[in-house]
Order: C-alpha cells, then structure tokens, then sequence
C-alpha cells in the first residue's frame, strides 16, 4: 500500500477522489500497489461527504508523515501552491500537479528540485485537462526537433466562439449563456482575454523546446473583439475563427502568439468545437501529429492527475528525465514574425478606398458580405507582422477609411 | 555510448538510421548517452552507402555481441522474425519493433519474455506509424476503464476512399493512381481487403483491455465493394465512408469489427483525409480522446521506432510494465452487437418495393439520388447486427428486390 495526499478538495479535488474510487482495482493493479488517500487537505469542512474522516487543514501534517508519497495538488494558484509543493519535494515526496499557473512560473525549478531529490515533479493536468500531451511530448516525440505547437487550449472561448459560427450570436450574448452553464467564470477575463491559453502554450513551449518560456513574454490577444460579422466573413471564406495558441522555432529562436486567427477547413484543429481542446505538433521526422479531447471538465482532468499520481507511484525514488532547463530560450520580437491579415476596411467611397488599400498593399482579393455595408475586407500577402501593422496603420490614416477590425489568417 | 543494430535495411530500417542521424545530438540528450549504431543486418549489400561497413547478414554476430544493448526489428513477417525477437529477449537485450504481424500474433508471450528478462519489448511503430498510441495507452489512460477504441488504422484505403470522395471516381481508378504513387502494393489485399487494420485494432484491444484478442476473431470486411454510388448516397446524407476497425466493451466482452462505415460529420474521425490516421479512444472518466497522425511513411514510423530505442536506452535492465495477459479475452458475437446499416435497394416497382421494406423494417426515411435510378436507400434503426441481416436477407427474397450494397452507418 502506498500513502497519497489531495491538496484542495474543489473541482478538481473531488474528482481525484472520485476516479481512484471509482476505478480502484484498475488503477491498483497498473500502480503495481493499491493506493490509499489518506489526506485530503482543504479549510473548509464537509459534513457527511465520505473524505469528512481524513480532511486535514494542516499541510505540515501531510509533509512530516513519512507514510505519504505523493501529493496531488490541485488548488490552482501560485501560492500557497508553490511554498508547499517545493517543501513537499524537498521531503523527497513526488508532486503531481494540474495547476498552470505554479508550472508556467515555476515548473523548472520544481523539475530541478525534483530531480535532485531523486524524486518526481509531474503535471500532464496542467495542460489540455484530459488530454495526454505532456508525457507524449517527454517521451514519445523523443526522436524528433520539434518546430511547432499550435493549440486550441481554453474550452470556454472554444466554446463561446462555437457558438458563435453556429448561431450567428454575439460575444457578449454567447458568453451570458456561458457563464449560466457554468462554462465561465463570473470573472471570465482569465479564459476570454488569452491568459489561460497564454499559461498553457508557456507550459507546452517549454518542454518542446527544453527552455524555459516565460508567458509575460508572449504575445496575447483575446476574443472579446469578434464579432458575429467578423464570424460571418470567415464562414463566407468557408474558414472558422479559433483561438489559437502557438509556438514556433526558427534557427535558435521562438515565436509566440494567442490570438483569435481565422483558418481554413482543411486545417486538422478546424473541426474542433466546443469545449473540445487540441494540441497540434510539428516534428522534422514524425510531421503533424495532433491530441484531442475534453480541455477540461472534473473528471477528464482528474484522469489526468490519476494518471501522474500512478506514474509517480511506479516510480517511486526514480526521477523521470525531463528536459525543462530554468535558462530562457531566445524570443524573437513579433514583429519579425511572418504572418498575413484579415482586415474590414470601412468606407465613404468604394472606388477610392480600393484605390488605397491598391497603393499599399498592391492588387488583393476583395470579400464582401451582404449584411456589411459599406465596407469590405481584405486578406493580405504573407509578410512581418511589424510591416503588415505599419500598412494597416497607414490605410487607417487615409481618408475616409476605418480599419473594423484586424485577425491573423492562416490559410 | 551504448550500442544497437537495426534488423533489415528496407524502407523503415534506413529511415531509423537517417533519424538517428539526421536528430543525433538531441536524439542523445534525451537518451542520456550516445547511440551508436554497431549493426545492420540485410542480406543485400549497399555499396556506396555509409552503412557498408557496418552491414551483416549473420544474426548470432549480433545476439553475441553483449555490447549490443537494443535491438530494432523492422524486417516485418512473422518468421524469421520472431524466432530471433525471442533469442535476442532471452540474451536480456531490448527489442523495439514496428512489425504488426510479429506483434499481433506473438505480443503477449514476447512482452511476458521481456518482463521475466528485466528487459523490454516496444512497438510503438506497429500501429499508427507516427502517431503515439502504445505508449499513450499504456502509461497515460491509466486512471481510465476504457471501453472503445475506434481508429482509421491504414493509410492506403484512407487515401483511396478520401479521392473517391474528393473527385468522384471509382475504386479501381483510384487504387490503380494509389500504386502508380506508391501508396498502395502491386497486391493491395492486405491494405484494401482490412487485415492490416485488423491486426492493428488487434493490438490496440488487447493493450486497452489488458487480454489477449486475437486478429483472426476479427471479423474484418474491406472497401472494394464500395463504389461511387455509395459516396455519392454518403454525400447527400453529410456522411463520409471511412474503414474504421472498431473494438468495443460490454460487460467482460468485447466485439470488435474492421468495416467501412458511414460517419456524419460531426464524427471526430470525418476529418481524418488522405494516408493521415486517428485513433479515437473512450474512457469511464476521461472521456473522447484522439490521437491523429501520420499512419505510415518512412519517417514518420522511423521516428517512433527511434523513440522507442531511446525508451529502451533509458530503461536498460529495467521492464516497464504493460498489461497484455496470454489469456484470450471473451469475444462477443458479432450477431449479438448492436448496430445501423445504410442499404441499397434496387427495386422493378417503386411502390411495391417501398411496402416490402415497410413490412419489414417498418416506416424509414428513404434516400435517393438522382443519378441512381430503379434503386432507392434505407437506412435501418439501430438493432442487433443478426437481427438486421435476417431482415436484409428477407428483403432480398422478395420479388423484383435485389439488394445492391449495406454498409454499416454511424449517425
């Protein structure tokens, strides 16, 4: 038998207990040994729920008792997250994380702890929920240079921007009813302005890469600024607007980006709707290889975190290698970054404006919607990023034009 | 520095050797030492090529050689290469293998070798080429009861019916531009006939369900007998005609089929195209999970065979576990499992025809297309695949009634 701990008994929490109950004698027999919960620690009490016997709010309870071997951390945020985890490994225990925001700050340091005490620091539940990619990514893409991670990594704007293409609705009236399902937070800037993603991808390039990717360097846009026309436009261009996450390797150095991008239906992360979430990888030997599933929900991350308690279990005084190293890779600035735009380019004269955006950006395709009158939008060549904001912001200085709005297009 | 050989220099044998190469630094890194290439066995000379030198054609030269630590089988064919998998097992060296035959048939026993050896025996490169889907099951769906796996499993007959779809055309065509490619055997039997996938979803079963499955219980239908006319019908209903090779859980039973099937659209494996492969897994807890890739080509199956040489070299001396018992797991009959056909009902009089299904199958919605005329298409309510035979075989008998296809539907 071998000891574990739960640190928090919410969402996440009381679906760890929940699988290891509810699927005890498989999960026993592929840990090689059955495992007991022996604390779950959380402040608040809970009258007559089974875990009443073994809560505990004392977390030096949990750290001196050399019975316990792993801890389950599932609090979410950094402190008193970090403070305790660190202690814990340094009590030669191993930590099982999903907690982002503790492994996007400080998930190399925990791994280089971990390490040196012979122990393990794991976290597949920090990104994806359910999904498996981080141990993919540690062990089995191992052959390859990996030059590319592009994910839709936050169900709730997958979700909302779902919703969105099927219904014709707008942001803000999609995002009431994702709040009422419980779909978003009360506070949904975390989710609808990118940070969650921006956390996530962090994560992602940082083990990819094998240095470490700080998420205050990448650049992140939210969906807040879609619209039911913007949404409208890319269904005309038979595209879908995502939100997506990337990371991409040049020479030594690595572009980041969240932001809404329109892409095209043959795109593999095109066809992944509503709180689904998918990893795509770009490897120099293996090409594309794509992970999906549920991004998030109690019991697909609790999977998750079952799954890392179970490898730590087998791996007990074994440290897993992995190759997250605290120096910072090299970011290259953004605007060096090729990409190509989407842009509505409002009117007071039609032929005036072509004219323009003619002069600037040389002869492109013209889209237009019916339901959008007096304006029409463009995609523009494949140029720097830094070049492409210069030229919009030179047709915006033109008269009579206003740039609507602007998305990245991938097709 | 720790040294392998490399059974057979085809296609995925120079593959390993140019990843190896061409990712050496990284390769190592990961593996915490340098992998050399001591040998590589062929009967063929290469003149010219760099491996020259370390070419042999003498198996017990390398099952001798105690430098040799890890060995790749990528010769394919149950014989020679299971008596030699075995010896080099029992000399306590690792094999990795991309061989689905070799595995399909012999799995268990050469997995229960390696755990009594303390060595390993991997075969990430067996099913799904690129794709991680072993190691995945293995050691990331752990905390789950998985209960079906459902994958499009070959390359060859993806790329066959995804032209069908795309331009319309017949499968002899299309099979006969997919051999000018490449893509697809002078013999295509074992691609277009099913027993590839079969051997596959084989593996993938006894790995989820942890009991031996074996492929000739399969049953295992191919797609020459779908034509134009039946994408055509796929078409107008948004459905797609995918082989999919299916294995699924009830109770302590499985069944498990390879068929061509029609999928809606928003099946997660309606977008797989062309030779890319999926894998769809669904677990008690976590839920949907797919795993999408490169299903075959050199480099892409090379990637995985060196991804497994470089878990070999990690765990020297140290088997990891996989649950796959000798045991044989009990096979539901296929009669018995539930399912919807689409079928195809050439008629002399529309009307008549009409009421014989209606006293048969009772009211369905009929499909037809105008391009087929004297035939019309039902599409059955979801019954036991016995039960919808019997009535299909009854609708047959009847005069002027003849039916022209059934494929199994999804929707």
């Amino acid at each position: 038998m071998v000891s574990i701990a739960v640190l928090g008994y919410g969402i996440v929490g009381s679906g760890v207990v929940e699988v290891l109950n509810a699927n005890q004698a498989s999960i026993d027999k592929r840990a090689g040994i059955h495992i007991r919960i022996k604390y779950v620690l959380d402040k608040r009490r809970f009258p007559g729920n089974p875990v009443e016997d073994i809560l505990t709010d004392d977390i030096e309870t949990i750290l001196q008792d050399p019975e316990v071997k792993v801890i389950a951390e599932v609090m979410g945020g950094v402190e008193p997250a970090y403070s305790w985890v660190k202690k814990a490994l340094l009590c030669g225990k191993s930590v099982v994380s999903s907690n982002k925001e503790l492994v996007a700050q400080h998930g190399a340091e925990l791994l280089s702890i971990a390490k040196q005490m012979n122990t393990n620091f794991l976290f597949e539940a920090s990104v994806g929920g359910g999904i498996p990619i981080i141990r993919p990514l540690n062990e089995s893409l191992t052959a390859d240079e990996i030059y590319e991670i592009t994910g839709i990594l936050n169900g709730t704007t997958n979700f909302i921007l779902t919703k969105m293409t099927q219904e014709g609705r707008e942001f803000e009236d999609v995002l009431k009813e994702a709040q009422a399902l419980g779909y978003a937070e009360r506070n949904p800037s975390a989710d609808v302005e990118g940070h969650d993603a921006c956390r996530k991808i962090a994560i992602l390039s940082s083990l990819a890469f094998g240095m470490q990717v700080d998420y205050e360097d990448i650049y992140t846009e939210g969906i807040t600024a879609i619209s039911k026309l913007d949404i409208a436009y890319a269904k005309k261009m038979s595209c879908q607007i995502k939100l997506l996450a990337t990371s991409q390797k040049e020479d030594q150095r690595i572009f980041a980006r969240v932001s809404p991008t329109m892409i095209g239906s043959d795109h593999p992360l095109s066809t992944v709707q509503g709180v689904f979430n998918a990893v795509l990888v770009k490897g120099n030997m293996i090409g594309d290889v794509m992970f999906y599933g549920r991004g998030a929900g109690k019991l697909p991350t609790a999977s998750a975190v079952v799954a890392d308690i179970i490898d730590a279990v087998r791996h007990l005084n074994q440290n897993k290698i992995c190759f997250w190293s605290t120096e910072k890779i090299q970011m290259m600035d953004l605007k060096d970054a090729p990409t190509r735009f989407f842009v509505r380019v409002a009117y007071e004269d039609f032929e005036g404006a072509i004219k323009e955006v003619e002069n600037i950006f040389g002869v492109l395709e013209v889209v237009r919607l019916e339901e959008a009158s007096k304006e029409f939008a463009i995609i523009t060549e494949l140029e720097t990023e830094g070049l492409l904001q210069e030229k919009i912001e030179e047709l915006q200085q033109r008269n009579g034009i206003k740039i609507v709005n602007r998305i990245r297009i991938e097709k």
